[in-house]
């Protein structure tokens, strides 16, 4: 309760300076509004610096009245709005939405030569007959390396381990102002029978390299072609792309690096996986 | 207008069966809620499937009648909300929110075995007397080479031209449930005197480089540690990161792919741009 007996908003303080309102149950937006103007003046006499306010969407009917006291959307993800103010005179340093979605492509080959390869059910290339490397795109929190296992255990059934980043592809305007991230990856398969495909997936087979390069698609689209010949560089000469090196962040997460370990000798996940 | 008399929304067809609506004059949210329930019957018997509203910060007072009527989060930025209704029975194809920001890392040395560093006037590192390579955050639909250029040049005052990415690292929870992709860049300077400094640097300097790898920070953060080494086995091996090659998208765009070129001969980027 503030000293003009307006109920202030409940908040806790983040690590940058600021606060962050997690608003939870249902508030009538007059009195939201009320409550946020005496709250926006006391954390200002507090120093505070960026005020957060995460609307869960059922909360929808307070969007309106963060924005009339000066706050604009920072994110938003299906369920929840984030909105954000920065209150002092100065520059604001507020982290910077996400830019980017992360995608992956996994080049599988077996002893024959032969490379995994998919039909897609829905997209861009439904009933083209293209034959694609199986892709999919990262889950939130997910590593590249684990995303691209998880991918091709779902659309073709097959288990591999994770070698390398062979090649990636940055692209923008993807969706809306969103840019895209595209990681080829070179697994090892660990088993071979196909069995069981996803709704995205019509068909699945191996197919001799050569056949799946030369596809027209292939050879017409540019950057499908440049992907298509760092994979035969893989089999055919020395091609090495980037490993996985796990390591421990500053705040004790465990991340990947990825880099060409041929001159480091990092232990990787792909030697930490071995069966 | 609709047979009933409703004025439907106006908006244009997508190319994934869906339609988009650009909503830009103000209007009461009770007669945008009428128009709104009108246009999705009729884009349902139009056969159509997601319908995205796109609604500029300054009709927020809107956002609360689109969730009413069934509407999620999609995505938003500063100043507009994209909310988005899947309208058949089946399962929804959207495409997903973007989940990484994209930083980079500069790594630039001189004839003389020193690294360009700097010293940062605000976060974490604000008066703790680390030296650290030159980073930031790609803009809007910038490259991860043109990033690194520019970082340097705004930091340091350095022109730079981009060779390869030495490495990258993948983290998770980096800033609210969003991840985070940082590409270890390799450039080449093409002056040399620390002129101009933005407000982010308190002080830049070229650093001999073992100086710079034994820094307490480096040793003691593993992450940082791994990343010095690979920067100095470029110095002292054959070690090869990934260059950057252009090529046109199907959609006529021009992207960049990375990739270990040792083996492959693309004409890349730094070889387009040598003065």
């Amino acid at each position: 309760m503030a000293e003009t007996g307006v109920e202030l908003l409940s908040s806790i303080d983040d690590l940058r300076g600021g606060v962050r309102v997690d608003m939870k149950e249902a508030v009538d937006p007059n009195i939201f509004s009320t409550s946020l103007k005496a709250s926006i003046s006391h954390w200002r006499q507090q120093g505070k610096q960026g005020v957060w306010i995460k609307l869960p969407i059922e909360l929808s009917s307070l969007v309106d009245a963060a924005v009339k006291e000066g706050f604009r959307y920072h994110h938003a993800e299906s369920d929840y709005l984030m909105l954000v103010y920065w209150i002092p005179d100065t520059v604001e340093t507020l982290p910077v939405n996400a830019s980017h979605r992360v995608g992956i492509g996994a080049f599988v080959t077996n002893h024959k030569r032969e490379v995994l390869v998919v039909q897609e059910s829905r997209g861009m290339f439904r009933g083209s007959g293209v034959w694609k490397l199986p892709t999919g795109v990262t889950n939130e929190g997910e590593d590249i390396c684990d995303a691209a296992i998880r991918e091709v255990k779902e659309e073709t059934g097959i288990q591999t381990e994770f070698v390398e980043v062979l090649a990636f592809r940055q692209s923008h305007q993807a969706f809306f102002s969103k840019s895209d991230l595209f990681f080829v990856c070179l697994l090892k398969p660990h088993s071979f029978d196909i069995q069981k495909r996803d709704s995205e997936v019509a068909e699945a087979q191996w197919m001799p390299v050569e056949e799946y390069a030369a596809q027209p698609f292939n050879q017409k689209n540019e950057m499908f072609n440049l992907i298509a010949k760092v994979c035969l560089a893989k089999l055919d000469t020395g091609y090495v792309g980037f490993s996985a090196v796990p390591a421990t962040s500053t705040s004790g997460k465990r991340n990947y690096m990825y880099c060409n370990n041929l001159y480091m000798g990092f232990k990787t996940s792909s030697t930490n996986n071995q069966p």
